[in-house]
Formats: structure tokens, sequence, C-alpha cells
């Protein structure tokens, strides 16, 4: 038995993340951001323990409403991706409660197993050292320990929780180090005196146990949790444990609202108490060892980490996509297809998006939630949704919306197709811009080439799909009283949706 | 005859305004803008002489390559803008070639004449007031003074001239004031003792003068702009002085490159010295007098200068459009369309467009010409045109432009069309989104009404008509290897356009 067989990756992936708007949005969030690195976060994620421990192991947890887009999220990654398994909360319960209902899952599964808790929006540049250190913290947690990865403070940071461990007689803070104790986000001051006495840690938030551990713990400091829990499994696994097997496994497993067996246990999950894993075991437990980590890292807590993570300029400042600058010092200016020019800017952040702009001095990127809350109130649309929406056989970009219409440009990629499908209220030209169409109008098909358009009329059913290797693009107008997503109905959908 | 039959108001609009980018582009500068106010800038400076004097009497001073687009921007002025003169110099050469040729025409039509120079772009917010003060610098200027209006400065500026008077034995700064002289824009220091000497005053830039005495102090102040004047005169008017109502005159009169007299001395207007009115007449002349005005008054010289003239919040703001903000005190905020969230900005100036956004502090405002200069540099389109722009017939706005397509969303005016014209490069799908369509193409003429589409050729004569009396708006794909403006021949146009 290869050494990993048993070592399992609980990826918590439910966060929104309304601190990353506007990029971030209800429908995209934090975790699913490319904003460091070469790829998103939740992939950067998945690839960061891939191939060290078997794929299967991959666990992701998530809210059930954001379970389906999740899943999708992780095709890139190629087939793999669908030998992750899914636990899906009903609703978000904090770290406590979806760590326990993964334990209780994988406790049937694998007794002996070790669990790896990571975070899904955090940034990791270095996966080697990250490796390195994690296979310590295993070794850690075969022997019982609860096993937490500090991060040397190089600032006095007051956004971060800090861990006080005991002081080596070597002074060196090497291996399993005893925790004093876990402190809250500190002042400025007491934090400029954690840097200077030494021995304070930030609190990563990844984390590294035996599943039967942290069952044990839960059992005796959260004991209304584990009861729960322990009700709750009775409906999970009706009969015996195969049947764990029979619900989340087998190769392309789709998160589903079908799953009736979780759905029975949903009201029990949402009346448990909302708890992190911090406050509920880490501060408690007399098990907990902390390895300082010879990694770099970031929580991205607001866009002024980003200063953490990615280099700066002669004067301080990061910049991305289409910009013109000058003078401005120790800003982060980001842009993704428009102009943005800037002059004199000092210690600022501005975010652009196609229908929305943040700007903001950098001191106070943690109230981006403020504008969220506004744009909540107002029921307004831009803390929702993208103007670019990813579907798992392509995406669509709305262009325009306007009094009885709206444009959308769609992509389709090779060899997809929407699903089969009806608007009440609304009918669409398509112009096809580039590739092929195989166009489904009720009993016809038929194929529309590019610089050739066709029309949909309302009440018809009808299919959009790509049949060739290159992508297929085209422009839709819709017409009609009301042009909203909702007026869909799908009869046939490659992709389970309803 | 009325007392104001022979005043003229002669308007300078030759201007490009990069100082107001993005809002100003070279195709739309900064008095096509409706910064403040409730219109743009040129038809407000219209508007304030309109009724005073005779609306034959209104003349636009700018460039060739201007007038045209200057000609349709009055067209919401309603039938009186028919009547507006124009005065077209082949390029730009600053105010005194510009006011020099406007007085060579104006003396040949009415010799008694009084001339109003006023700049195009300026912000004059009480009109009566403004009309108060014009009465008495008329009343001077027919005892053959050059009136100049001298506004009270409120702080130490560096940003305008100065003009500085004879202290009058009263005290009192009111009527012909004689000047001391013109002072360039000083520094702070200088700026602050200007202000607590008193007896200085901003140099508004209008003027009110006769045409025979401007002409005269040309002669002596600058004779070789006087002599080239003469010469150019010889073309102008080639035979007697009705030459010039022929040229000038008559209901509808479009400013248009066929008019030869002017092209023929085209040359040598480029070879004047390009030289402003201030500088080589008001400086030296002896016959100068101030008025102090009792009107608000802003040159706009830059997006910093509207905090003299809008409505401030308490924090010191100016947020207009789609905002939403969190703390910012002493900032502009302008948006159109798209969100702009800011949290605590401090004396910034935020300008978005649907192409670009600036993003400045308020005192580094003069320095938006530097990002124009690299939009330059570079073959940007933002410095040149924005996404909608304004036609006689209505307008268009560029919704996506991709690879080998662009969409527009074309708007039509009541009763308008647009020319009869063909592409060599580019196929159009039409989808009418509200109206009717009157489409011709070749010898076929067709309705398309509102949920409709049609499609266009290549290399097909076609024609877009609104005969409703509602507006007509269409979506239109173009696809073709080469989706640029200029791939379009017309054979037909109710504006004169080639």
């Amino acid at each position: 038995m290869n050494a990993t067989t048993n070592v399992f990756a609980i990826i918590l992936a439910g966060g929104s993340g309304t601190r990353f708007w506007p990029l971030s949005r209800e429908t995209c969030p934090k975790q699913m951001l490319q904003i460091v690195g070469e790829d998103t976060l939740l992939r950067q994620t998945v690839k960061r323990v891939q191939d060290f421990i078997p794929q299967k192991n991959i666990w992701i947890v998530t809210t059930e409403d954001k379970a389906r887009d999740t899943w999708f999220h992780l095709d890139p990654l190629g087939p793999l991706a669908k030998e992750i398994q899914f636990v899906s909360e009903p609703v978000g319960r904090n770290t406590a409660p979806a760590i326990g209902l993964a334990a209780l899952c994988l406790q049937r599964l694998s007794p002996e197993s070790v669990m790896i808790v990571m975070p899904s929006d955090h940034a990791i540049p270095d996966r080697e050292r990250f490796l390195s250190d994690l296979k310590i913290a295993i070794q850690g947690a075969r022997e019982d320990y609860l096993i937490t990865f500090g991060i040397k403070p190089t600032r006095p940071e007051t956004g971060y929780g800090y861990i006080q461990v005991e002081k080596p007689s070597d002074s060196k803070y090497s291996g399993l180090l005893k925790v004093e104790r876990f402190l809250e986000k500190p002042d400025l001051q007491t934090a400029r005196t954690f840097l200077s006495e030494g021995g304070y840690f930030w609190n990563s938030g990844i984390f590294v146990w035996k599943t039967s551990k942290i069952l044990a713990e839960i059992e005796e400091y959260l004991p209304s949790l584990s009861h729960s829990l322990k009700k709750m499994e009775s409906f999970i696994f009706p009969s015996d444990k195969t049947a764990f097997a029979d619900l989340k496994t087998g190769g392309a497993h789709r998160p589903d609202k079908s799953d009736q067996r979780l759905a029975l246990c949903s009201a029990r999950y949402a009346e448990l108490e909302s708890i992190s894993i911090d406050y509920g075991i880490m501060e408690r437990s007399k098990d907990v060892r902390m390895i300082q980590s010879s990694f770099q890292w970031s929580d991205l807590g607001s866009w002024a980490a980003l200063d953490e993570i990615l280099e700066r300029d002669r004067a301080g400042n990061i910049f991305r996509g289409n910009t013109i600058d000058v003078d401005s010092q120790n800003s982060i200016i980001l842009s993704e297809k428009r102009l943005i020019a800037t002059i004199g800017l000092k210690d600022m952040v501005v975010v652009d998006t196609p229908d929305a702009t943040l700007i903001t001095s950098k001191d106070r990127t943690q109230e981006v939630r403020k504008i969220v809350e506004v744009l909540k109130e107002k029921n307004r649309e831009e803390h929702l949704i993208h103007r670019t929406v990813e579907r798992p056989w392509g995406s669509y970009t709305v262009l325009e919306k306007g009094n009885g219409y709206k444009i959308k440009r769609i992509s389709v990629k090779p060899k997809a197709r929407l699903s089969l499908q009806w608007h009440r209220r609304r009918s669409e030209h398509w112009v096809v811009v580039s590739g092929v169409a195989k166009v489904t109008r009720e009993n016809e098909v038929y194929w529309v080439h590019t610089n050739e358009s066709t029309f949909i009329p309302m009440n018809t059913k009808h299919r959009l799909e790509n049949q060739e290797d290159g992508p297929l693009q085209i422009i839709e107008v819709q017409n009609g009283d009301y042009v909203e997503e909702d007026d869909i109905e799908r009869f046939d959908d490659e992709y389970g949706r309803q």
C-alpha cells in the first residue's frame, strides 16, 4: 500500500468571497477567480495535491447551491477531474460542521484515513515546499496529533489570527511545535509585540489529522455537533457502509439536487450551530501541534493582500490588463479589456470589470462588503452575476440589454451542445460569426454557416450544437416583453440541468 | 434700427480640449460635451446670446475639419440653428488669426458692427447677469475701446492669466476700468499676493470691440497678420462686397469642403503666425478697458475646475450617474451607465466612459494630456472616437468588435434616413428591435418590422430609413475580413456627405 493511499484532501469550497468584488460575484466566488498564478484558486488547490494522493481521494466540500457550478468549474483539469468527489452541505454552516460532515462520510469509507483540510481560496505559489511540509504533517497526524500550519509573520498584520507556540530549546521552531494558544485578530500594538517577541505565527487554516481523531475531538469538545452528525448518519447511510460508495463515487458523479438522502437531513443540518473548527476544536484540544511552513502563503483576505503575492514594479505598483499610468505609487490596477488610465495614485486599488469598477484606498479594501450590501439592498445585479457566464457547453456574454431586447455573444465548445429548450416570451435571431452551427428547430435539423443567420420563434423547441473541432460563435438578438434567463424550459440536457 | 442689429457674436469653437479626456475625444471636443448645465457648452454659449442679438448675427469660427460636425451639433437648437453662420479656418492658428479672419468677413458685411468674441467652452451659469454686463461692454466698444471681462479672484489660482487694473478712486471697480497690464499664469506665491493686494482679475478671454477697431489694432500691432488678411480678402471676396453674402448666408448654409474660395487661401492661412489675441493685441493696445463681471465663470480648464461650478455634497464630493460611495472626500466621480463604486477617496477625480476610465488625483488633472499623448503614440482609438457616435440621422454605438465581426446598435431619428451606400468587404445582418425599418436593397424596397431581420450582402447598394414618427432601433451584425468605418461608398446622402 502506497503511503498516501488513505490520505484524503478535503477542500473547503463553500465561501462566497464578497471581499473580491467586483471580480467575485455570488455566482463566481473567490475560489473560482484567477487572481494570482496560472489558474483559478480552486483549481490550483486541486493541482497542489494531484499526483501526491490518488485523484479519487480529493474531496470538495461545498454547499448544495454551489456544487453544480463547482463541478463544471473543474472541467479544465481534464478527465481526472471526474474522479474528484463532492460532499454537498445542504446550507453553509462554517467549518466545524462542514469538516464534521466530511469526516463522517470518510470514516465509513476509510477508518484509518488521514484528512488534509485546505481552504480552496488561498495562494501558495510553491507546490514542492508545500508537499514537503505536508509529509511531516501527515506523519504527525498518524501519531494522533491535530496538525496546523503556522506562517512566520513578516509584518504586524491585524487581519490574521495568530498561534503562539512554546519556545523550543534551540529557538529554531522546526518539527512539531507545541501550541500554547490560538489568538484572535490582534490590534496593531499587539501585533507589533507578537512580531518583536517571536514565537507567534499566522494561523493558515490548513489542518492535517486522522479522521478518527477529529471525530473523537468533535465528540469531546462539540458534543452537540457530534450528536447531530450521528443522527444524520442513519439518513446518509441507511443500510451498510457500501451505501456511501453508491452515493459518492462512480466515474462521473454529478452533484445533483436529486440526491435525496442528503436532502433528507437538510433541515437538521441547517439547525447546526455555525462554528469554526478553530474556535470549536483547535483552541480547546490538548493535542494540537504546529508546523512552521516553509512555503509562501496568503489567505488573500482582501485586494490589498495581492501585495504579498504578486510582483510589484519599482514604484510598488501592480498592473494587469489594459492600463496606462503616470506616476502612481504602491497601487494595484487591474483591468480586463477596457482602458484604465491613472495619474498620481498613491496606495490605491482599482479593479475593473465590464459592468462595475471598484476604486478604493488600499487601507479600506475590507470595506468592499459595504458596497456589496448596498447592491443587495437595492436589488441590483452587479454582485450576483458577471456579464460573461461560464456554462458546461461554453459561455455567454451579455453585450447589451435594452427595452424588449437583449444581445448575447454565445461561444459553444467543440463537440458541445446546449439543451433542447424553448422560451415562452421571447424569440431569438442567431447570426453565426465563426464556425458552423447545427440547429434543431422543432422537427427540422439544419446547418448555419459563418455569416448566415436563422430565426427561432417563441414557443419553439430548439437546440444549438457545435459538431466541429473548432469553436462556434454566434450573436443572439433576443426579442420579447421579457428577456430574463429564467424564461427557459429544458427538455433534454447533456449536463443534467432542469 | 434695434440697438443690437449690428452686434455680432463670434464664438470660437476650434479647440480640441484633450484636458477633458476621456469624455472629450478628437471627434467630440470639449465644447460638444454636456459637462455642466442642461446642454453642451457650445449650445449653451449660443443660447446665451440668442434673443439678445439677431440669430443670423451668431457666427461660429471653427476649423474646416470640425465645421461639419459642429454644424450638425447645433441641430437640437431647432430651425433657428440654420441661421447661424460659419467661418471655417483652413487650419487652427490660435485666436489672433481666427478673430482677424472673422473681422475681415464681418467688416465687408457690416462696417459699423460690434463683435462679441466668446470661447465656446466656458461655463457661465447666469445668462441674465452676463447680458447685463454685456450691454455695458457694447456701450464701451462703441466708444472705440477694446473691452475685456475680468473675474474677481476667489482663490490664488495659478491656472489663469490675470489683468491688473488701475485702482479706482472709490475702490469699487465698477464701469470701464483702465488696464495696467496683462499677466501670465503666476506661481502660487505671486497669485497669493494678487489676491491680497486687490486690483487683479482673472482674464476671462471674453472680448467686445468694434470690428473696425480690432482690424485697426491688428494693423498696428500685428502688421504681418494684417497684411496676410488683406491678401486673402481678394480670394474670399473676388468682386464686390455682395460676394460675402453669397458665400456665407442663405437658409441652410452647410460648411462644405467644396467652398473653393476659402480653400484657395488655405496655404496662406497655414503660414500665419500662431498667436493669441491676448498676447498679440490686448497686452499692447492702449485702448483696453476691463469690466468686472457680475456673473459666475469658469474656463473649465481641467476636471478639477468642476469644483468651481457644480454643487458639492457635505463631504465636498460631486457624483454623477451610477455611483455608490463609502466615505470619500472632495472627490469628483462621473459615471455614465456602468457602476463606479468608491471607498475612502480623497481629492480624486474618476471619469468613466464605455471604453476608458480615468482615475487621477485632483492636483494632477492637467496631466491628462500625457495619457492622450500615449494613446496617440500607440495608435489607439480611445482618444479619437467614442463608442457612441452622433450622426445627422441619429447615432450608432459599437457594442463589440471581434475577429471578423462588429456589432452595432443603430438608432435612426423619426423621418431620417442613412445614405444609399455599399460596403466592399462586409455583409450586414439587421435585426429590428423597435420601430419599422424601410430597407432599400438594390432594386427592392421593403419593410422590416420589430422582431424581423434582413440581410445585406457585400457589394450591395442599400439604405436604411425611418418613415415613422417614433424612433427606429436596429442591431447590426457586420461580417467580413475588414469591418472598419472607412469601408463605405455613399451614392446619395441627405446630408451632403461623400
